[in-house]
């Protein structure tokens, strides 16, 4: 975590993009991206997104800032193949004191084609998975 | 698939349980299963259910009858950790011209303990991914 | 771990065999398990021989006794594929003071077709990485 | 694949290095990611090693030109870490009529650790699994 001694900044980036190719062991016989995999590439996109705000969430997590999943909701709406290059969007959809909820749109820039749109909701947690309050700095400095 | 030259056998049986064991490489760095591996655990739930219904998911997907996952939706209620004993039961929700929803509970049997709950909606499409009805074999014979 | 009040016994069962179904979500776009998953199934046997000697590797690494991979090598001879039954032997092939080498075996009973070979030699680590002497537990009697 | 009507021009380029990120669900309970997971990556450095020569492993595979693993050595030497970036290696060590030799280096350039060291054995073979001698194309023009 940065300013490690001084008030933190806040998390004002709400929206982030990344760029990724599909790896080979992603496709399943159909030759379609496997619809367990999305929930990983999700995670990057948060993680990067964090990052932008200077944030890592390795160091989050081993502060005891857990965040874990508590929903997760996709839509397929075109399979991806493998090689592909992806683009993924991650948006802070709504923070209140106990939850974050992103929203994400995978599309392949190529054909513009909408691959997934998808939804999480994350709770933060301590080490003995107890819900706690979402830390201030993760909020937007108005939100 | 069994009957090759007559007609097919209704897929009556709409529930199935399963047990299996949490591997090493399923679980994260909290020691939680990974979020994103329950879906490849519910997967196991349907080609299970179709075989105590007497078909092979392999040999229909051979004979260009692909299942495809249109939607997912998964609450996660509790950490699952490595080696852990769970028990899925998949249901069969609905069947309709063009979709079969499933819904999904995964518990642990030794604390009693429900891991998660969970949706997925698939559809049949033919190898070029267009949407085909759902044939009648897979629904019950008076659903 | 059992008997943790007294002395513990010995590993003195060197070989065991586990039986499990490919996953549809391990196999790639040729219709075969992807070879990174063979290491998965390596780690199973290892784990279910360990239990078939009274012991947990859950318990022995949260007790600090942690077995990492120091060499893996796999010669892959056949493809399996999506639903096949496949039977893996594990053995203890040798151990001495910091190594434990085990040989496996991965055949598809069905047409008794060997899909791979492989070895993989652990060592004993503490939480700090630091290499540290095979617990005599694990070791057979008079190994 | 490119010049799809004249003389395919020579894999000349025999080493190429990618740089990526460790991502969450890569690592394991011991915060290491999983040494099953390295022989994704290492499939990545082929693959881009292959593009620098200017063709698509995605063309080769669905013209019919598959290249399976034969053979898997890996020599862990330390862990790496969520978020870790690394860098990997890869080159051609030897190219015979039926069978392709990589060497892999994998380090964290940010402590100049080296974590893994391998070799894979690739085979060309046809989609009936016949192995077929190694297409011209892929060998170094005086190789």
């Amino acid at each position: 975590m940065k300013s490690q001694n001084k008030k933190l900044d806040h998390c004002n980036i709400t929206t982030g993009t990344i760029s990724f190719r599909v790896r080979y062991c992603e496709v399943d016989r159909m030759n379609a991206v496997h619809h367990s995999q999305y929930a990983a590439y999700f995670e990057m996109g948060r993680t990067e997104l964090l990052r932008d705000n200077g944030y890592d969430y390795r160091d989050l997590e081993d502060q005891g800032i857990l965040l874990v999943i508590a929903k997760l909701e996709i839509r397929y709406k075109a399979p991806a193949q493998y090689d592909d290059e992806l683009e993924l969007t991650t948006k802070v959809a709504k923070i209140d004191r106990v939850r974050i909820e992103h929203e994400y749109e995978l599309v392949r820039p190529k054909d513009r084609c909408l691959i997934a749109q998808a939804k999480t909701t994350l709770v933060h947690v301590d080490r003995n998975g107890k819900i706690q309050p979402v830390p201030n700095f993760l909020c937007p400095e108005n939100g």
